[in-house]
């Protein structure tokens, strides 16, 4: 049985205790030990339920015991609501008694400067087999078990999420609005400090619990970035995954160099490499809401064709705009379609197109016309937009859901009551409900995006790239640039071209490889002290003969001592110059929570003037790599615009494997930079590496 | 008196009309009639209320007039709810009582081909000095009077919104929002065909309303553009205007050439104009309201620095990340304030910085840290972020209220019983509340952006171009190209650089201008069907000698015969090649809607892959040129990336400025472009011109 298979085992009995027991429970309501009590009564908990405090006496009506090894019989789970110092006592108790996990909610530990708290604890939960979900939580709800260990909110309304946040206010507004929608969710966890139990194994529990359908997380940071991705991708096949990540606007994030390093704000890194293993992303609290409510209740979209159908013009046009800006597809109606519409008895005042403006509230029309439209299968999803009320619309929308092919979602715009009352019973058939076309188009796009997820899929699993601590333990202290002419074996060894080329240490040396290798040629610096080369006019492009390689060869080595007084020269690279071609940039790094990661963009002023690259957790599999080329916004040079030339994007998608390859083999590269890569009608060459390396730290 | 001003007196008395008659009330309860008197009545009108019906009997409780000539004594206003061809009777008879204005619901008007009848009752309007609302709408809502002449909904809770809409769907939504919130509306205005009032007399009107404080705008389209944003700009002195304006992925506004033309998508132009005129635009209906109600509640921000003080970091980092992308700014906290804060007995887990996350729900930390924020000048605007119930939450904001000098917004996340109550509570204290962090800092920024209008406005009013029909009427079918010789002439009536040039009509000649130039030269073609140049390689740059002059002479012939065999060739310009610099595209249109338009961007692929181009309405006020200078993405290349150099802004934004004097002074301008503009570090030159002309049309 794998690890990950064991953790899934353990969480299965943790949140399914039959007996809990509440250590640091207390009778004053302003207490945390008294809310969580108060919530496991009141979520309707049925196991056993034990008070903990060593005063004794009576707690919330029931008999509270002075130390748990006073509890009769065995208990499952502890939930532990004492001061961090109290904490390790008790889990040596709670083990003695039986149990399989304890749900720490004390603060104090890291967050306060205890680290060594943190360890002590993490130790006992080894040494006893105790699993530990905490510490610094407001705690865990798991519906199904009916087990509400949170001091608030008590949520009862059983549902498709999962919630598992780094932040207990957003589990609360997310469960919240969840229950006040009857969408309602399987379970909320909190995540904490993360000292045993973290984020992976809670995705992979909710990968294989039968309550859960969708996984909703809300995350600052991540504890394993290897075994985080490989979870995902298990639970993507399965379930979707809706992610908001905190901290896009890091000032990291907005440095504007132009290396690869100094591109990858680990917002734009985390981010890839969520999709890349099919999470959704989103970027906004309520937009992650309706995404998760969107894939919990659309049938997966075949492809990505909506047909509006609405009361209002108005709503309809909302609707296709959105849509349009998400990139989902608002095709005009089939002529067959908008003849056989023009035959049902609409208002003459309805617009027959996408978006269809039935302008009437006649409950019959809606069904009719989404029939229709699903018979002549003019569409993928079919957006009900319920703009005023429509007496009998819910009864459609019942029927609709088990008669038509194509994926079904609703808004129901308005704040009436109507509205309201209307909206819950559609959300309780299962169809999901949004209270503006714009916040429905968002959750549906995200549904497109996964099912196009799960067909690329089809290309079968990736390997994923393990940050084992162990093995790849570099430090980035005793980390140097590698000379260029050294640099240049990496890319030999993975057939990547660079232009024919020569060290010289003279002028007569450089003059002779010059003559060599044909004019024009390049020179370059080689120098451990200048890696931007071009700042410190440490490069001279188009000399056409040896009086001007003899005349570079000096002004080179004065400008860059003029840059870089302390600069040591070790020689001149003279190299063939390129053809002209199209400018790339492509990269490699190693980002410290997911390992090699790579990067690519257009080159100049897409990169450094509007930050337009690519970023990829290594190894890329072949359609990753096509991704990478097709998602940068100046695409379209690459394919050619007004009369350009086409450029060798097949090469292009290789060179991304390669280099994500030699990033996993060569865990010691830090950074590499090959820019620009030049792009010809066929083929490609490197022009320049730079290459950041470090030393294994023993 | 002005016109408009005698708008506003007529608005005045209809909206407070002391009496008005239901023409076309009807005893069946799906009926409009009926719906219409039953709004009226259930809002509490308390001035006289007739229904008529030719077959009389009783409405609702009253007596049913057979027709508007039995109604004793004087109407203000009557409301139509009859078939579209009775209309005209109604209008006639409602005049002979004396009314004022009416309120036409009835459809079956233009949107059914029925043009003739607008025309007849805009004729009768004329005829008796009886001002339309209408026709085709839901009706109106005006609080002050408690007049609700609408189908649905029926809103009581007065407040500061004024709604005016396109659809009456939006309408309703926003309305409803509204009530239940507690926020309320002061009036919902559905505009419809607008035969009469329009657009532009509303917002007149609620600029002078004391009832109102914001505009909240729906827009299809716009029916007469100078009048809209002199009206807009009249409001934005005195209180804001949100607009959303649909269509905006108008497939039109999708083209990619490269030529001012095709690129003013009319939403784009519609947005920059209503900007220039103070209006902030979003492009979501619930962001609209969000922005609505933020600029009704929040004091008027002194500048952009926002502090957010929570329960909780996750709320707290929702907030910042938002903010950071919404050009808001995140402080740091002054460390007098960090050690004053410091101080406070809040729980050892708060985190003392921006945000301000005091890990606790004590109401009294609230309250003392938002002085101390606020006493030590740290933010414009501060934003408390219940993320948990707070007892005392509610005391503490009205206190903040009067006490402090920023501007103060609440966010109260979650779904639950007591937040809605308590977010309720806040929004009725007038301090705008939202539920979620990001949805405030949407407001947030609006307001923000409101406020560096009123400050940009101290630059003094504008002067609007009129698009007055009758003094520009140009017919778009007799245009054509200028050619390029002529079209010079445009600019050096407005002292726009252009390089020295002479056109040729043989070999010798182009070697003669040629020479007296100076090398090297470029040579394009002269030709009427050849609008694209280079597109038929009719453009060759760089020529160095006469011989070059020469075999180009020739070839250029023959490859633009080849291309289009047709051509007319009238000649070779011969031109004298520019220094380096950087190319820049600027242009002139011809708006239907907004009249002369001036157009700004980077060339190249700026321009054609990433549509990186800027409108404004002419003319332009200097800050206005200064605006589209710096709003483009590419800014950092005018101003110089690493080790560029600075290109001469100040020139641009003159330039800028003489093209929008163009086009209002010659409007016969329908698309011209200089394409590109070549900056320099010091100076500027057009190296292109492409002018279509119109003629007018009488």
């Amino acid at each position: 049985m794998g690890k990950h298979q064991k953790t899934i085992e353990s969480l299965e009995s943790i949140l399914n205790a039959r007996s809990v027991a509440v250590v640091g429970a207390s009778n004053e309501p302003h207490k945390f030990g008294y809310m969580t009590l108060d919530s496991i009564l009141r979520g309707g908990y049925e196991g056993k339920l034990y008070a903990v405090n060593p005063k004794g006496g009576k707690i919330l009506g029931r008999k509270a015991y002075p130390s748990l090894s006073e509890v009769p019989g065995t208990i499952d789970v502890v939930i532990i609501v004492v001061p961090a110092k109290l904490v390790p006592t008790v889990l040596r108790d709670a083990a003695a008694k039986g149990a399989k996990g304890a749900i720490i909610q004390s603060a104090g530990f890291r967050e306060a400067g205890r680290l060594d708290l943190e360890e002590e604890i993490l130790a006992i939960s080894r040494e006893y087999g105790i699993r530990l979900m905490g510490p610094n939580i407001q705690g865990i709800n798991y519906l199904p078990n009916r087990l509400c260990a949170m001091f608030f909110p008590v949520i009862k309304t059983k549902g498709p999420l999962a919630i598992v946040s780094q932040s207990g206010s957003v589990t609360a507004a997310l469960s919240e609005w969840a229950e006040r929608d009857g969408l309602g969710i399987s379970a909320a966890i909190n995540l904490g400090n993360q000292v045993d139990l973290c984020e992976a194994d809670y995705i992979d529990f909710f990968t294989e619990d039968d309550n859960t359908n969708v996984i909703v997380m809300y995350l600052e940071g991540i504890r394993d970035g290897g075994r985080f991705l490989a979870a995902l991708e298990r639970a993507s096949c399965k379930k979707p995954v809706a992610v908001l990540k905190s901290g896009r606007t890091d000032a990291g994030a907005k440095s504007a160099a132009s290396h690869t390093g100094s591109m990858a704000g680990s917002y734009e890194v985390f981010c890839a490499a969520c999709r890349q293993y099919g999470a959704v992303v989103m970027d906004d609290l309520m937009t992650l809401y309706d995404v998760a409510k969107a894939l919990a209740g659309l049938k997966t979209p075949k492809g990505k064709r909506l047909v509006t159908i609405s009361t209002s013009g108005g709503a309809g046009t909302l609707s296709s705009d959105e849509a349009e800006s998400r990139d989902l597809n608002v095709p005009p109606l089939p002529v067959e379609l908008k003849d056989e519409l023009g035959r049902l008895d609409l208002s003459p005042l309805a617009h027959i197109s996408n978006p269809l403006d039935l302008a009437g509230i006649t409950a019959d029309h809606f069904l009719q016309a989404s029939r229709l439209v699903d018979h002549h299968d003019a569409a993928d999803i079919i957006l009900i937009s319920f703009a005023d009320p429509v007496v009998g619309g819910i009864k459609v929308i019942k029927t609709l859901k088990t008669d038509i092919k194509a994926s079904l979602a609703v808004s129901y715009m308005g704040g009436g009551e109507e509205e309201i009352k209307g909206g819950l019973e559609i959300q309780k058939i299962g169809v999901p409900v949004f209270p503006t076309p714009e916040r429905a188009i968002r959750g549906i796009a995200a549904a497109v995006q996964y099912a196009r997820y799960l067909q690329t899929k089809k290309q079968g699993p990736s390997e994923i790239f393990s940050t084992d601590k162990e093995k790849w333990d570099y430090a980035d202290k005793d980390q140097r640039f590698i000379l260029e002419p050294e640099a240049i074996g990496y890319l030999s060894d993975y057939y990547i071209p660079y232009p024919d080329h020569g060290v010289a240490h003279s002028t007569e040396e450089a003059v002779e490889i010059a003559d060599r290798l044909g004019y024009p040629v390049v020179i370059k610096v080689v120098s451990p002290d200048t890696p931007h080369k071009t700042d410190v006019k440490g490069v001279v492009v188009g000399l056409q003969s040896s009086d001007e390689v003899k005349d570079c060869f000096n002004q080179i080595h004065e400008d860059v001592k003029r840059a870089v007084p302390s600069a040591s020269i070790e020689g001149i690279l003279v190299c063939k110059q390129a053809p002209e071609g199209l400018d790339v940039i492509v990269g490699a790094l190693y980002d410290p929570i997911f390992g090699p990661i790579t990067m690519f963009g257009l080159g100049g002023i897409f990169t450094e003037v509007l930050r337009d690259v690519i970023f990829r957790v290594a190894p890329l599999r072949r359609h990753d790599a096509e991704e990478m080329v097709s998602e940068i916004k100046g695409y379209p040079l690459l394919k050619g615009v007004r009369g350009q030339p086409k450029y060798d994007t097949e090469r292009l998608i290789e060179l991304l494997m390669s280099i994500s390859r030699m990033a996993i083999d060569r865990p010691e590269i830090k950074e590499l930079d090959l820019n620009p890569v030049r792009l010809f009608e066929n083929g490609l060459m490197a022009l320049d590496i730079r290459l950041l390396k470090r030393e294994a730290s023993k």
